[in-house]
């Protein structure tokens, strides 16, 4: 089985690739930057074959020629720009470009060239202002798209209903939540990093981590569970859904101090606090408010996924960053 | 008063510029085809003065340009292309460019230029396939888009909402019903000519007209209702909603064939019937199932809209279609 992933370099797709590589399978990395030195080296030690396409997903023209290449059986859409407020004013037309137009490439290049399933990698900000009513949203919760980057996950998400409309495509829609793990890095097409890899820069710096007085609650999700859910809702024959959650459903409490606590091994010099009464937080996430967390049930009951407990995480990325002797830089 | 109306040569651009000039107010129509000869002769005999650009919305710079060189206070942004199954298919990213991105170039100008309102002018078909659930869909009906057309038009209300926020600009969505009524005609960029304007052509091409049997519930609205409601929603000074339903709120029984009797004093030789019983119309109208009626409660409670009464509204329609002596072809 061959698997073709846009986005394939960055953060989620490195973390579908190695699942996939490590079970044998043919992957093909399709994105707009190269891949990392580091990356290169961790990936062709796993049992499956990589290859690599540079191109861009607003190219029409160069993403019918790497299908008509490749001829991948399945296809995860992982291409997009996540845009902050200062980036959605500047590059609106890039984004809808990359965003919106690159679905419709994708989708149109894997129903031309037989694809048997794709798995559109869509965003819990597609749900938009709904995350801030209530304290879980399920996949029949109506989105209401707030930011740009919002605006574009829906869209798509829209446009690959329509595929499957007008061409029967299989094409499956995974919401996921706020990921955080191996590969993520500062690639520059990511606005929001994650408060734990807030707090590895930290650390890196050396750095004292001042921990927010209080945590805005909200839906993390380990990049490997991410990886595991997308497999298999790529491999699962007969889905009774065309959109699934992909969250682990759970609050983690106190999960900044945690994940401090757990990068003491790999940085025996980490100091961290709370913060003082009238002091900020020196991390921090985009909107500081309460999010609903996501509900995994269509997850857990068509796949049977079970997030990882939150010792195991924590230990497993430490254990990751570790691994090389010393945690990646983002040039890596 | 100012105002520039994109798409302004288009069908709903022509029926507000007209209700525009006739309060003897500025009108700048913004298009990327020409005016006809026969509507800018109708225009020129109005009050207000007329100027015309001849641009593309998707043409940033172009945007950019005609705002600086006019100021308008006012903005009615009705460019759009509107798909059929087979344009979507083959134009996606020219759909997206003139829709979306045209829509954020618009809003941007506007904002930069220090207009004091914009109106986008949606549709219906924002609702998507919610229009098949239930007989009426109000502002708080969640959207479920469905065709491109209608991705595209929900995208473009949510970065209006996206705008008002950011830049506090004043930007005020209006949903029309299916519109008909005088300046329909066939661009090339409309895929779907209403049930009224089909009759009309089959009318000067001296066919008989068959009937369908059962004709599907529909929001029909009187293409100078919409104009009325779109001028009232850009004079009222303050708005309680940023998003209404322009529609009139109520069935049309026996549509086809009463406007058919209107036509006769114009068409004198004009012959229709029912169909028989396996035979086809030939009149129809994209997807022939009931739609629910668009409320328009908003709408009457906040500008004290009044939709015309059938009977006036046929007449209306057929006096303009007169008026010229014989209707206007597709060319003027």
């Amino acid at each position: 089985m061959k698997t073709l992933i846009t986005g394939g370099t960055g953060f989620v797709g490195l973390n579908v690739a190695e699942e996939l590589l490590r079970g044998g399978e043919d992957v093909i990395l399709f994105s707009d930057s190269e891949l990392m030195a580091y990356a290169l080296q961790k990936l062709s030690a796993l049992p499956g074959t990589l290859k690599t396409v540079c191109a861009d997903v607003s190219d029409r023209a160069a993403v019918n020629a790497s299908f008509a290449e490749h001829q991948p059986q399945r296809v995860v859409h992982a291409a997009a720009i996540t845009s902050g407020e200062q980036r959605e004013l500047r590059d609106f037309g890039r984004i809808v470009d990359v965003n919106i137009k690159g679905t419709a490439h994708v989708l149109d290049a894997a129903a031309k060239y037989g694809s048997h399933r794709v798995l559109y990698v869509s965003s819990g900000s597609a749900y938009g202002s709904a995350l801030g009513c209530g304290t879980v949203v399920s996949e029949e919760t109506p989105p209401r798209p707030d930011t740009l980057y919002s605006i574009t996950k829906h869209a798509s998400e829209r446009v690959c209903a329509r595929f499957r409309e007008l061409h029967g495509l299989d094409v499956i829609c995974a919401r996921l939540g706020s990921v955080f793990g191996p590969w993520e890095r500062d690639t520059g097409v990511r606005d929001t990093l994650s408060l734990p890899f807030q707090i590895v820069q930290l650390a890196m710096a050396g750095e004292e981590i001042i921990l927010p007085q209080r945590e805005a609650r909200r839906d993390w999700i380990y990049s490997r569970d991410v990886a595991a859910a997308i497999v298999r809702l790529l491999h699962v024959h007969a889905l009774r859904y065309d959109l699934y959650n992909v969250a682990a459903g759970t609050e983690w409490p106190r999960f900044a101090e945690n994940w401090c606590s757990h990068l003491r091994p790999i940085f025996p010099q980490l100091r961290y606090r709370p913060a003082g009464a009238d002091e900020a937080a020196n991390i921090s996430f985009l909107g500081e408010r309460d999010r609903a967390l996501m509900s995994n049930k269509r997850l857990s009951s068509d796949i049977g996924f079970r997030a990882m407990v939150h010792d195991d995480v924590f230990a497993s990325y430490a254990a990751w960053l570790g691994g090389a002797g010393r945690p990646p830089t983002n040039k890596e």
